[in-house]
């Protein structure tokens, strides 16, 4: 058996799961009558954009702070992150009462630092490399023992994240053919795959990919992994490399790998926006672009998606 | 007694509620933590944005050709409009097979001439100007004798948008103090005063309105009709002169008129956008900012806010 089949188990999804629901929304399904018209789908979305902090990251980042013993905890968690994660371990550190340190680039949008900061976290600023980030981490660590919780190469996150389709197979009343969810690290992905494996019956999970940022979509389709080098796309959620954990899972248990470009992302987010009347952010949309590019393969069926986020600076958005 | 209280009893508004129900959405009343957090106050927003057309004006609509008996009804139903009037009654046309005919100004949005002929109306350019619409809608009239529903000056319409504040009413579990409305010819705001003087315990309804588009302020407060003159103002929806059946109710009912402006409109929307993760237009925005304006008055109190709709051309919107 491999490593990912020995930790995340069915009993062991469902146990995070009765964890975290304290703690996390159980975010609505939408359905859209123009969606579902102009690609002859049946569509239903899961809002993780209604999620706390705005995205699914919440009940990964959940999972881990609650998976901690009392010794541990009260060390604190760390984490580098400029993005979702950081408000979602920063919140899920303050509901438990624990320090949280993030480390950030000291050219972080002072939105996003004030969000973290509103969470009580205890924010230290480093250059703006990945290096600097990871020397900062790792000196935070040494100064402060807190224990260091990655964005998604991490079976607590991997997991945490699972609860999303999970409650997606639940809550929607028909069999679903596919789900669909975006790539990035593969924290959501992996999650999907597990939650679809275990809670649904032959449910195929797919996943979308921006062409600027693929690296999940060559390794998934070279079986081995694919460095991502130099990633561009406007779905800044998405520019993360493939994590390992995530690969094993991915590698096995998603059926494919669809690719979109920016354009298309850009036009299905505001298209979301105008039709559903919410907001998602670039991420959010690159699934459901996913199905609109390949009307055929899901023409008739039901497919559900997962809307990731709505985190974005709308006023300094180029549209 | 006067006119609107024959007309709109508790009977009449619970009977148009049974009416519409099956072909209107049961929009969601949503919570947010963070405006709470900033107004001090215990807020409930009634999501009309959600509703068929992306605004509550399909209440109205539908409720006004479902009161046609089949004679009347099967020559159709007229109108004027370019905004939210026109795809709501063009839709609750086509849902009962009628015919709708609606007089648009030739340079009214493509997006919006669409959507109307999406629904099946049948469109009748003219001049834009007000005169030219009233005399190419008398004309349809003559040709078709087609039943013309007003947008808002008609007791059909004040009671189907009164279901709104109805259903906002019985989904929220504990008391209102105070129900806030947007006005602008006053339909949505006669129809919330009178639900809550039929279906609430002594809940205040305040409307609140642009200080560019103040005639509704100044009527109410000199208590006699103030016509509106060159009104200007982001909140497109709220141009309209307060209807004459809908002054008689608010004059009564109504405990106050709250004034913003622009900037305020604008701040708060992109707001509710970023924080709640939904699409309001800028004049569902307006109750909103008139708490934030008026704090003291709102602090800690049980305050309804129906966020009248979510329609705008957020692609050519100027941010």
């Amino acid at each position: 058996m491999k490593d990912y089949q020995i930790v995340l188990t069915k009993d062991y999804l469902e146990q995070v799961h009765r964890n975290i629901e304290p703690y996390i929304h159980r975010t609505p399904v939408l359905t859209s009558a123009f969606f579902n018209a102009i690609s002859n789908a049946n569509l239903f979305f899961k809002c993780e954009n209604f999620q706390k902090v705005g995205a699914f990251k919440y009940r990964g980042a959940t999972n881990a702070v609650l998976s901690l013993d009392e010794e541990m905890a009260k060390k604190g968690v760390a984490t580098h992150s400029s993005g979702n994660h950081a408000q979602a371990l920063a919140l899920a550190a303050k509901k438990r009462g624990i320090p949280a340190y993030i480390v950030m680039p000291e050219n972080a949008p002072t939105a996003k630092v004030n969000a973290v900061k509103d969470y009580g976290a205890e924010i230290i600023f480093c250059e703006a490399t990945l290096n600097a980030r990871e020397v900062t981490l790792c000196k935070t660590i040494e100064k402060t023992d807190a224990h260091f919780v990655p964005p998604y190469d991490d079976y607590r996150i991997i997991a945490g994240q699972s609860t999303a389709a999970k409650e997606l197979i639940e809550d929607t009343e028909i069999h679903l053919d596919y789900i669909l969810c975006p790539v990035g690290g593969g924290g959501l992905l992996g999650g999907t795959c597990m939650a679809a494996k275990h809670f649904a019956n032959g449910t195929q999970v797919i996943a979308a990919e921006p062409e600027g940022a693929n690296d999940a979509y060559l390794s998934f389709k070279k079986g081995e992994f694919v460095p991502s080098i130099d990633p561009s796309t406007i779905a800044d959620g998405l520019l993360t490399s493939l994590g390992n954990k995530n690969f094993a899972v991915i590698k096995d248990e998603a059926s494919d790998i669809l690719l979109v470009n920016d354009e298309e992302i850009k036009k299905v987010m505001f298209w979301v926006w105008e039709r559903m009347k919410i907001i998602i952010e670039p991420s959010a949309a690159v699934p459901l672009a996913a199905v609109l590019r390949n009307k055929s393969r899901f023409e008739n069926k039901q497919v559900g998606i997962i809307l990731s986020g709505g985190n974005l600076d709308i006023q300094n958005f180029h549209f």
